[in-house]
């Protein structure tokens, strides 16, 4: 086993399940997204649910590096506005460039309701959010505890279905036709008003 | 075509997309959940998209009869206490006997990233939560302003996935392993604490 062509095999795995969905996660159409001779996914990755563990695998490797980067020791923003621009960048990914990872992830989780197993390997992502966010809030000298940081991470993960779906009406009514508006407004909300 | 059939297989094709996923919506396994004759669900739903699309306008119906006696006049909550006991409920619904709508509705949700006319129908039952919540909000005399009822609501859309999954570590993370502390505590963050 190459780990190279392990690592292509994965990532290829990821747009396909971002790009047709679980019903188009077969092996044949993972060997043809890597450009791989037919039957190579087959052998690294036997069966429909190591697919499925392959991309849920590569999911929790790039959140851990992400999240690794966002809570490195004083690299986070040191104030409400430097906050509210790394939310808004956050947000802007979910919609661009991260938008196959993100499509991806929303597959897993449908597919995890059927598979315990699925289940378990995306519970300490979810979780690991909460204190990732309570993090960045304590980082920018606003109120962090637990209630703080439970509004703000669900609130961001409400968000994500609907910049992927990008409907105009639900962009509008949820202010996310803005995201740098919407980010400060969001901390406005959940923090309180920055006292003047 | 009759319609106490349809109104069946409706049903029926809405409890095999929660149970089985996209994967395993087929015209089969439709007739199997609706108790009918081989071929029944093919005769009303003729594509897989017009079984989707059957979901997605079952579920827009019930969404339009819960939403409509949230918002009839006069008979939502009319204080903080009422209006945390009320997203109490509508939570203990989701993780309950509302589970397989909302299974329903989050496939619906993965496949309309690849449909353009799905996610045109979802849109609308999206964008309305937002006036909903702000209604609610309003009746209880809280805050109700855009800025509330979107964080309110995005809090309540990021939940959902998390009581469904059921997910030990990010139910506890999240605080979602209380419903009815939960629920008081949200409120507090998104509208400020109750002034003694």
């Amino acid at each position: 086993m190459n780990q190279d062509r392990r690592d292509r095999l994965r990532d290829a795995a990821v747009a396909v399940l971002a790009g047709a969905g679980g019903r188009g996660l077969t092996h044949r159409a993972v060997d043809a997204a890597a450009g791989v001779p037919p039957g190579t996914a087959k052998n690294y990755f036997p069966s429909r649910d190591t697919l499925l563990r392959a991309v849920a695998e590569r999911c929790l490797e790039r959140y851990r590096e992400l999240a690794g980067a966002l809570a490195a020791a004083g690299s986070g923003p040191s104030d409400r506005a430097g906050l509210a621009a790394l939310l808004a960048g956050l947000l802007r990914d979910v919609a661009g460039p991260g938008r196959p990872r993100m499509l991806a992830y929303q597959e897993l989780r449908a597919e995890a309701g059927r598979r315990p197993w699925l289940a378990g390997l995306l519970d300490p992502i979810d979780a690991a959010d909460f204190a990732v966010y309570g993090g960045l809030l304590a980082g920018a000298g606003l109120p962090s505890g637990a209630g703080y940081a439970r509004t703000l991470t669900l609130a961001l993960h409400g968000v994500i279905p609907h910049l992927l779906a990008g409907s105009p009406q639900t962009l509008a009514a949820s202010g996310l036709d803005d995201l740098d508006g919407f980010a400060r407004d969001l901390l406005d909300r959940v923090c309180g008003e920055e006292t003047p």
